[in-house]
Formats: structure tokens, sequence, C-alpha cells
């Protein structure tokens, strides 16, 4: 079982995902979390080139840069754990490609699912959790947060519109992305979350 | 013009580059000096990356990395001065991840091709001086060497030979690739260099 956690910065999906992680232990089931990019030495080293403000990247090297984290995470974290039964969390996976790189930067979708599929092999999760947030509700989170911005929180509101509305097209045409409203309290996004889990788990 | 100058480890490629960037400025030509993986701000913070030791990268993600990098690199560097009529002169590009990741690691060469296409959007040399040495010419100027190996300067006499194998095999499929005996002395290599360049600068 693969689960992906999706959403638009600040929409509650880490907060989302260390909630489920704690509840699935809780049943007594073996779960692996981990995070794109980055989840390996070699990915965590390009994650911070990816993230780091001083860089402005092509929207094709950041496919390229992302998938070459994933397809390491693939290979080396979440195809093994898959194998040996454990539930594997995932703080973001190829979705949020197409919706920042495709969506946001305008990239053909077609480019980018070619890319990613060079990197995962094909595999995909089992469900995607998106979390759905209003890019105003995103703004006012990320401004309470002490630490500094990244590369992709800097951009503007255009591209953020973008990127959701990637998120939500892809949901419409993929009947393993459930839609989960993060406006609400933290309890009952984790209620919608748990409750689409439980119908999928075995 | 673009020029590219491939080989394997110390084969002699970087320093014949320097030559040639010489006797072309000594021509009253502009030139323009650049190396892969790199040649960016993002380009060099991968490399170190791809060249550290310490990170086991698979395969796919070598090629995809590199490519990231590559993708910065043509796009801010090599299209704007060939656009002005500057000679670019690389050291490695897309036949280096050909022979090392598609002959050396045995990847697909189909898809390796695909994804330096993405990267590039076809962008090819004019012309790419091969330089070619045995690998245990390699191996002896490698050990005569003040430096720490990196990465790939560690791997085994078999994966050498076959990426060695790769960039002979290349050669003789595209003409635009010339090869030159680098067990030549300095002078003969930086002569034949000249020769097959002279032959096709306007």
């Amino acid at each position: 079982m693969f689960v992906s956690f999706e959403g638009i910065e600040a929409s509650g999906k880490s907060t989302l995902l260390a909630a489920v992680e704690v509840a699935l232990r809780a049943q007594g089931r073996n779960t692996l979390r981990t995070r794109e990019p980055g989840g390996t030495p070699a990915g965590d080293a390009m994650r911070r080139v990816f993230l780091d403000p001083m860089f402005v990247l092509e929207p094709i090297s950041e496919v390229l840069l992302v998938n070459a984290s994933r397809a390491e995470l693939v290979q080396r974290v979440i195809t093994p754990a898959l194998s040996a039964g454990v539930i594997v969390l995932c703080d973001r996976y190829v979705h949020s490609t197409l919706a920042y790189q495709g969506y946001g930067r305008g990239l053909p979708l077609s480019t980018v699912r070619m890319l990613c599929e060079a990197a995962t092999g094909g595999l995909m999760p089992n469900i995607t959790l998106l979390v759905d947030v209003s890019f105003q509700t995103s703004r006012r989170r990320i401004a309470a947060r002490a630490h500094v911005e990244d590369r992709l929180e800097l951009e503007s509101s255009d591209f953020h519109d973008r990127v959701r509305r990637g998120f939500l097209q892809m949901s419409t045409l993929d009947s393993r992305i459930v839609v989960i409203d993060g406006e609400q309290s933290v309890d009952r996004v984790f209620e919608a979350a748990m409750q689409a889990l439980g119908a999928r788990l075995p």
C-alpha cells in the first residue's frame, strides 16, 4: 500500500501525514514515512539544490532534478518497503511534479509524465490524499511560520493558483485521488483521511 | 559553432580544450569554455552531488541529474553564446551520458537519448573531438595525479572499457565525431584537433 499526500504549501498535508502514521501504527501496521524531493542521502542533497532561493532553475531542469531524487527514493526506499508489506506514506510524489512544473510552470504534461515514468518505472500510489486549501489560507499559514521561505513559497499567487487548479483537475480524472477539504479543523481533516484510507486498506 | 570534447578519464581532453581555446582566440575568434556536469551555479551544485564518492547513485538517477544540470547549461549559457556567434567549447556533453550511463551502466540507449533530448531540446555539437586512450593509459595518468579520485574514477576497469568502446562505437555511426589518438604527444593531439576543426570552421 503506497499512499501519497499532496497539496499546495501549508495545506496541512505534512501534519496530516504524521497523524495518519500514528493512527496506522496504533492499529499495529508497519509504516514508512518519507518525503520528496529527498528521502535518501543523495536525494536530500538534491533537495537542497532544488529549494535553494539562490538558484533560479529552468522548469525542465526542475523536473529532471526532482526525478533524479525520485528515482533514488523509488528504488532504494519505496519499492523495498512495499515488497516487505510496509505501508509507505510519502509527502509529495508525481502529482506534485505534474501540478508545479506542468500546470504551474506550463511545461507540456506529456513531457512531465514521461520523465516521471522514466524515474519511477511507472510506480504510482494506490491512493493520493489531496489536501485542498485556498491560496489565501496557504499564505496566511506560511506568514505565521518562523522559518525562511523556500524558493517555491516565494512564487506568485498566479503560479500557486495554477498549481492548485492542476491538483484539482487531476483529481477529477483519477479516482485514486481523494480531495480533502483542508480548510476544516485538523481533526476533521484527519477523520476524512482515515475514512478514505479505511475503505482501501486490507 | 558548438564543439564538445569527449573521452574517458584522463584522456587529455581538458588539456586539449585549453590549448584549442588559446589557438582560436589567437585567430581572433570569440570562444566560451564550459564543462559538464556544471557550468552554471545550480549545475555546479548538482555536479558536487554527482561526483561525491559518498553517494552511490542509481544509473537512471545519474542520467536525470546530469540532464538537470545540462538543461540549465544549454538554456542559460550555450544557446545564448551560439546566438551571439561565439564558439562554444564544452568539456563533455550528451555523448558522455550515452557512453557512461548507456554503454557503461547498461541503461537502454533509447531511454538515455530521450532524456538528453528533453534537456537539450535536441541541441547537439557541430563537431565532437573524441580523445581516445586505453584504460591502462587512463589509470596511469590518474595515479600520477595528486587529488582524490571522484566517484566515476573509482569504477572498475570493465566499466571503463565499456565506456571507451561506447564512445568508439558512436564515432562509427556519426561523422561529426572525430577520433583523435590520445596516446600521442600533447602537441600531436593538438595538431590533429586543429586540423579537424580547421576543416569545419567558417
